[in-house]
């Protein structure tokens, strides 16, 4: 972001992109929030496109630059773009605790932006977030977040959203956990994401029915009986989404 | 269109959005396509957003200006950003044919655009397209498209792959159907949507047990036996989906 302040007529005016990075530590989703460069306000790691680059391929920029995280499965969920979701104030304030108020810098800042949301959802223990320049961050609880950019709060529902309505589909646990885990790990995360907790015992069922998950022949020596068996995600079919 | 031409200002400079209006009408899935004000090129409905106007709100205009369709249950499924989406020597074209060669309108025509694909799925008989004035319409079957304008068949083949992913969730007969209908034709529907066709013998008990459809306790009088059994949308759910 403070490279782009110095160049923001390579950007798309009113085109913005913000990250929903989504990852699952001691038994709760967290949702990756910074402030950027002295701001005093929580948002979403996000930034703009160049004008000669795809949508896509910014919004890995954007990540890279802005947490460090490369390489996250990225997936587009939808585009912001009600007329008000542009508060001009409160971005007046975020250009006045940054320092930057050049005529060029309002005139870029204070119009309307539509904004492409892409989320990704990423191992906790994998990631180390690097401090960048001048930004913080913070994985917030999912139920916890804090007054946050304009419809910043939206975006992050509307990504919850979309993994809960693809959850049959998606191969949810595959990026949050170790390759090899239990069957009590995985339907956590279940829980986490959806408004019920999931039915436990069709759980198992339903999982291996989905081809997403297989079971190995071999079981976590834990102090407790039954052992928990360990169970991997299939390869081949997690190929076939892409997540 | 023709409106939009002369107040340009009034719009956000390089959005767009694009309609994938499809319909079923014997045996095949129709996709509606238009040329506008004289210009020889067949695209998407679509438009530009106003500076005030949520894109929602244009999406559904956009749609009523351009068609007369009203009223259209119109669902945002994805951005459309690739930088060399916009091919500047196209829009030449059409501004040459449209007889809108203005610095303005090239001005606001020549810089890349993303649009926002928007999808409906309407009943072919309920809707009458209004020819609206230089424009003209085209209920193209979804296998054979012609050469259309920039990337837009990649946006209709996007349509078509989301509504496919959430066929299971989506009661997508609904607004293409009569209000009774058979399964038979429900599932010719399906067939024509999805890349293979469906398990004939497990159709009905997969629809029903979704809840989506209700069966009726009255038949179909057709020559041939055994009759067949009406079938009703099960109303309850269907706003569940707001389609």
């Amino acid at each position: 972001m403070g490279h782009f302040l110095k160049n923001y007529a390579d950007f798309q005016p009113g085109l913005s992109i913000d990250c929903v990075i989504i990852s699952y530590h001691e038994k709760k989703i967290k949702v990756l929030l910074n402030k950027f460069n002295y701001a005093d306000k929580w948002m979403l790691p996000g930034g703009f496109v160049r004008k000669d680059e795809d949508i896509d391929v910014a919004a890995h920029r954007i990540l890279k630059e802005r947490t460090g995280i490369a390489n996250a499965y990225l997936m587009q969920f939808h585009c912001f773009g009600k007329a008000n979701r542009t508060n001009m104030e409160e971005n007046m304030d975020i250009l006045s605790d940054t320092g930057l108020l050049s005529d060029e810098h309002l005139c870029f800042f204070a119009s309307r932006f539509i904004s492409v949301g892409y989320f990704a959802l990423i191992k906790y223990d994998d990631v180390k977030i690097e401090r960048r320049e001048k930004d913080i961050y913070y994985w917030c609880n999912l139920d916890k977040i804090p007054p946050i950019y304009t419809d910043h709060k939206d975006i992050i529902e509307k990504a919850i959203n979309t993994i809960r309505l693809f959850i049959d589909y998606l191969p949810i646990g595959y990026r949050l956990l170790p390759e090899k885990f239990i069957l009590s790990d995985l339907r956590a995360i279940y829980d986490s994401i959806l408004p019920q907790p999931v039915d436990k015992r069709n759980f198992q069922k339903k999982m291996l029915s989905s081809g997403l998950i297989e079971r190995l022949d071999e079981k976590k020596l834990v102090g407790t009986y039954p052992q928990p068996y360990y169970y991997v995600f299939n390869k081949e079919r997690i190929k076939s989404f892409n997540v």
